[in-house]
């Protein structure tokens, strides 16, 4: 089976590479030439262009879409529709907002073709070894890239969870419960790291990882990050983050949920992010206002 | 009437003044002789000891203590002791744990010493001009004293809440209170300062000031603190704590009420704390180990 | 000078009237043709339909909108044009999102119409007897409408905050900020009735409104609806909200701002208008699955 | 080896076979004769006092402790004392707050007793075969016991964290964690329950715990929680506690570090227990008063 792969990242790359150990016949394609260029090197075919890439594949095009979300995957559907045939399928692997893969769905319905949104998760060792992929959309289009899937998924990695835009939620409140899991973790590491014991946080990581309720795949790499740095010393504690847990917070805003413990992750992320907080300056001032309280000088 | 004053701080030394200004005849000690020293030229008699405070003190004595919470009181309240007889009554009037307050009357009841506990509001300038009290303790007690809480609060500006503890677990709570309405405060005035409106944040205080349901003390405090500093470009966003709302915040959890935003109010505060967090570090780390993500290097 | 007037819900009724007690020729539209009724017995004069409402309307026009936010102002906004001319004015007075209202702006200004978004505080008293209003436009269209603000408001509780959807923006963040304030009121005051101490709520809100740093208007009302049920016991406990804390939150979120208390003022809205929750099911569910707590049975 | 055993709850039941199983000789008493004689059928010496149960063990006893945490085990330790001679053993594998597992051992240390606090996770089914362990005390006591905690425990499913307290210290974070990634994964099937989308959330679990990033071992509760009953209709949404998350917010607030997220996880429990709050009450009334929102009628 013949797949178009745009966009060669460092999900896409191993994800192309995934399918190219499956036997799946991968034409790649990527903006960075270089990127092309290396993954020819292991037995990929290149393409230059989008209209290139879709010259290449025959009868009913698979092409996957792995670009960042928002502009850049409406973008290249731009540009491959004049290059698409009635029924060919673009699934989007990206982390796109699922109203974004609604409506694309849509859109490209009107003109005959066939979307799939896929919701990958895994991290990029996953996209080369087995991924976790949570797919929405048509049960006809599921189940004809449904070898796709299972190929490049773990086993029972993947599902087909529902209609058009599915994928991409539930991918997306993956993605919310992951910022309260982390956050979760990492508050308790910052209790521990702080108190009078002088503990050695790999071996609590470890031992949490043999036989606790907390065992979790997250709680293997905090070990990881500790055998390697015993105090983080070299990492600023800057939280970023890439929308999806925004999303889920806005998505439960909109059905009225209450989901505190996803909204203080992000917002922690949010403050992290800042050196000092116009919030703090203003109660500092009213400290000072009503209580005389010393404020500190801004340097 | 007379009144042994002790503490001389900020606090102490308006509200000395202001039971000499209705007449009341004040002894007045402080740990600092200096301010002893300034206050006796206000015309309040000073006393170098609290041996001495009390040696000035007639019939049933009313000692009035304005120390820091915690030892300071305990200490206070020991070495008192020898010099009072029973009956006499003190007034914790700090910002002492409604708990303590508890242990102290029990204590001092034991030994026939009447206790008071009133919780003071209002800033420096109320305790000059007119404060707000909440008083805690025996009725006959409070009765005692009553004239005295009238004579320094706002009309309507006092109340005898309950029995022992009561003055302090009430304006304990005033204080989570004013935490959360702070906090609340100064997050929107962020959003307006970062928002792309060249917002006048002293008007748009002033205009919530006339009419509007926020108007209140804090938002003129909000109105003056801009007046005197556009942008607050002087002070840094450290917001410190003096306990009421940790204690309001573990009063609720031993009574397993919810309440989020005084706790948020709280956490925020220490978080300004922070140069830098573990738990931002953790969170790095692991979208560093999961995904790739790059970490800002610590300096 | 005259306003047409369109909308007579509680604020609009109470505005109108308050424009008319200031000498302005106020001609009314509602869509209930009983409420236009009632405002006639005041001697305002009627309109049936907003092209009777223009009609009426001599030179410049300026018409006051107080609909609900969303689709009503939109479709009010439409069914005017065609009987609008050039720098005719629409003020919209309601509880738009400001989005919304720089949307409008750019709409009508393409036709030539002059658009204002006026934020209105002060509840339904204020209304009608001095209300808080913040604008946003340009300011020849600001200077044309001054006098209307100026004597619909409190003395200095208007304000021209900035240019098209400002007005709007200031008072949703006003109303962010009154979430959170009456979200740390009512907490305080549910840890003083839960306490051991039998507090008279009605009483402790009157202290606090004497001298307290938390005096404001809402500790008033607090004290107001003690009055009239000391333990609030003929009211459930349904936070009900109208959208405007949302768009605060969603607008911090946009920007990057770390904004707990409001959000979790929100949050717990939403939380009481849920009897059971799925999240608690499923916490439920896993405490029983990994230490066998008990769960309790839904009916 | 001889292992003198006091609590036969579900824990201590499934450990003491667990410690039966792997060779120890185990004296085991409980205050519920019933479960002594259940253990009994398993093999297991039994013991109808403590006295009795110290009478059976030789040389440098060592008694686990499994009781509830607080004054049972003060009672526990109280009785003990009396049939224990200079460095005996007594391991508190309980749920204690660690600050009393540190007066324990002082209380202890001084009459020349050895003390071990434990520690002990992985639910039920690890009790029996393979828990994990978290140990603090003596290096020496440690040693010691090492055997023991080697043999109930999964491999690496033991950490000697370090001096007294520590272990309990080690495993109350351990909870705090737990209550933040149950919210995380509680809130995130929240969303997805009431989302448009029909979907399986058993499947949904299944596929998060197959190469996602949040696979864990309570993902794997969650698949099974669903996989009894698919909506969790049976269960309601009440969740308890049992104090672990409370004194880890306690530590984190003594310690000033900001935990927003363990603290939301408390806070959302307790409101889980309230049918209808005050807080709640207070805001709809606020709302009432302003702006003449309807309230909901109680009862």
């Amino acid at each position: 089976m013949q797949i178009g792969f745009v966009g060669l990242g460092k999900m896409g790359y191993n994800l192309a590479l995934n399918l190219h150990r499956h036997g799946y016949e991968v034409v790649a394609y990527d903006v960075a030439t270089e990127n092309v260029k290396n993954i020819l090197l292991e037995g990929i075919a290149p393409a230059f262009s989008l209209e290139e890439l879709c010259q290449q594949l025959n009868g009913r095009k698979v092409i996957w879409l792995m670009v960042p979300a928002g502009k850049p995957v409406d973008d290249c559907i731009e540009t491959l529709i004049p290059f698409l045939s009635a029924s060919d399928i673009i699934i989007d692997g990206g982390n796109s907002n699922f109203n974004d893969s609604i409506r694309r769905y849509k859109y490209l319905k009107a003109k005959g073709i066939d979307y799939l949104d896929c919701g990958t998760s895994g991290g990029v060792d996953g996209a080369l070894n087995g991924a976790c992929t949570m797919i929405g959309g048509e049960d006809e289009v599921f189940s004809y890239c449904a070898s796709v899937f299972n190929d490049i998924s773990l086993p029972n990695g993947w599902l087909h969870a529902g209609g058009p835009g599915s994928g991409h939620f539930v991918k997306m409140v993956h993605n919310g419960i992951e910022y309260g899991m982390m956050q979760a973790i990492a508050e308790g590491f910052e209790v521990m790291e702080q108190s009078k014991y002088n503990l050695d946080l790999e071996q609590v990581a470890r031992v949490f990882n043999h036989g606790s309720v907390v065992r979790s795949w997250l709680m293997e790499l905090t070990e990881k990050a500790f055998s390697k740095d015993p105090k983080l010393d070299a990492i600023k504690g800057v939280m970023h983050s890439s929308g999806e847990g925004k999303w889920t917070l806005e998505t439960a805003l909109d059905m009225g949920i209450p989901t505190p413990v996803i909204a203080l992750s992000l917002l922690m992320r949010y403050r992290s992010q800042q050196d000092d907080t116009f919030t703090g300056k203003v109660v500092a001032a009213l400290r000072n206002e009503f209580g005389g309280h010393a404020v500190e000088k801004a340097h």
